[in-house]
């Protein structure tokens, strides 16, 4: 099988993040890039280099302002009088609809839902070559493979159309979702993570076109706390194309700050044609389509 | 002038909150107090301690989840391994409505809009007195003197009603003016301060009983960034109602960090009767009707 993957997905190297309000190291780090090609490499996959596809792809899922945010803030960042090193926001509008602000800490708040999605001056440049490894996987399954591996560092799905959240900025499995469409009616993200895929199911919550599946830890006493139960399935148009599948902690599991390493989430596009795609250290296991034609 | 405030309010003594994603030391210190009471004693005021009201006054503007939350959160912070001393937020629902957490760190988001409300063990005990302070200057307005003074610490306008933010956990204002409705059908705030009262909006955008006006810096660039433009005028019953003055920024004007000692605010009420609070170091200076009657 083809995996997908370039060298400018490692530059990303943030070195903190605020776990329960305190400073920890970020685990989140480039060395995870070594292991899955370790692993990729003994599923037999063979590695190659993904094209760029510009910003086309990426913004048919994310919004503009979001885009500029994450090109120009670090930048930005460092013009502000005792500004943190990285990128971390402090304040928030938080379910009120504020209106939306210009300056660099407003939008800091604005477009980032948590303090552990840090961005440094390499986060994106290395956002933009993971989520272009998941679209030329995409295109490798629509040019014929029975199925492609991307492997994409940094992940993307805790990132939404417009907010970034839990070490996500650009959303992968969503935009490759998005660029399967032009040859599928109908897309699956089947997301099989310790934690729910909250910005995957937020951007597509009112679209009947993508169906997204989370497998996940009770978010009950767990991040993302406010999202991935089982009563969320999506809403208008999209109401019943969203399962949530909520799985109870059992004692001696990882706690919040050491599952970042378990990430995996993986996309089957319908046809029989598959896609996956993880980010993750897990073992590439199959994961056969969701029974949704 | 009948001036009230309770040693209790000295009590909560947060020692950092996080600024431009940078930890700063906090502020709003308890010695505030001591130049407050200095100048409510210059101006001739009185001082006396206020009486314990309860939760009636105060669980009329914020949800009992909020309230639980407040009272409790220290103690369960606590517990958290690796957690910071004092309470300070990582994850926030940010405009996305999801559910509400079970947890300590979730409902910390869902509660708190920004770093800048740390909640230690004492904060509880200290918000109560300060909102009470603001009780007992309207009982006093109600029962026939022409004005009252609340030193009201820990300060309250950008408290939500059902969120803290910006130092800020019970909105002193909006307590006073929801008790002074007992005897007014109308009651008007007047928020004179250097940042927006964000959260006093909030409580009464839809409400057509409670005018709130706000005098202060343009939040295009400054704190709280996502609402006190002038646009927000309230909304349904309230549509006309909230009238906010943003005014530009002048070089020499101080930075948000050291803003907040400038902080004060003014309730009006109606029948010619007059009610004043400030939780800030300005010199006290009458102000007049606001002209709604």
């Amino acid at each position: 099988m083809k995996a997908f993957y370039a060298e400018e997905q490692k530059r990303h190297d943030p070195n903190a993040f605020l776990s329960s309000g305190a400073q920890q190291p970020n685990p989140e780090k480039p060395e995870r890039v070594e292991r899955l090609l370790s692993g990729a490499k003994a599923a037999g996959c063979t590695i190659e280099r993904p094209r760029d596809y510009g910003l086309g792809p990426i913004a048919a899922v994310h919004t503009p302002e979001y885009l500029d945010f994450l090109e120009h803030i670090f930048t930005r960042w460092q013009r502000i009088e005792g500004a943190s090193a990285e990128v971390i926001p402090n304040i928030h509008p938080i379910a009120r609809n504020g209106s939306y602000p210009a300056s660099a800490v407003g939008q800091a708040g604005y477009h980032m839902a948590d303090t552990a999605c840090p961005i440094s001056g390499e986060t994106w440049a290395s956002a933009l070559w993971s989520a272009w490894s998941a679209v030329e996987a995409a295109e490798a399954v629509m040019a014929g493979a029975p199925a492609a591996y991307a492997l994409c560092r940094p992940p993307g799905h805790h990132a939404f159309a417009d907010v970034a959240g839990g070490f996500c900025f650009i959303n992968n499995s969503a935009v490759a979702a998005q660029t399967l469409r032009r040859q599928s009616a109908r897309v699956a993200i089947l997301d099989v993570d310790l934690h729910h895929g909250n910005g995957t199911q937020g951007i597509f919550y009112a679209r009947p076109d993508v169906l997204t599946v989370s497998l996940h830890a009770d978010p009950v006493r767990f991040y993302p706390f406010f999202w991935g139960h089982a009563d969320e399935r999506g809403e208008g148009a999209g109401l019943g194309y969203n399962l949530n599948l909520p799985l109870a902690r059992k004692p001696g599991m990882p706690r919040s700050s050491k599952c970042w390493m378990w990430r995996s989430s993986a996309s089957v596009p319908l046809r029989r044609k598959r896609l996956w795609w993880r980010s993750a250290l897990t073992p590439s296991k199959a994961i056969r389509s969701a029974g949704y034609r």
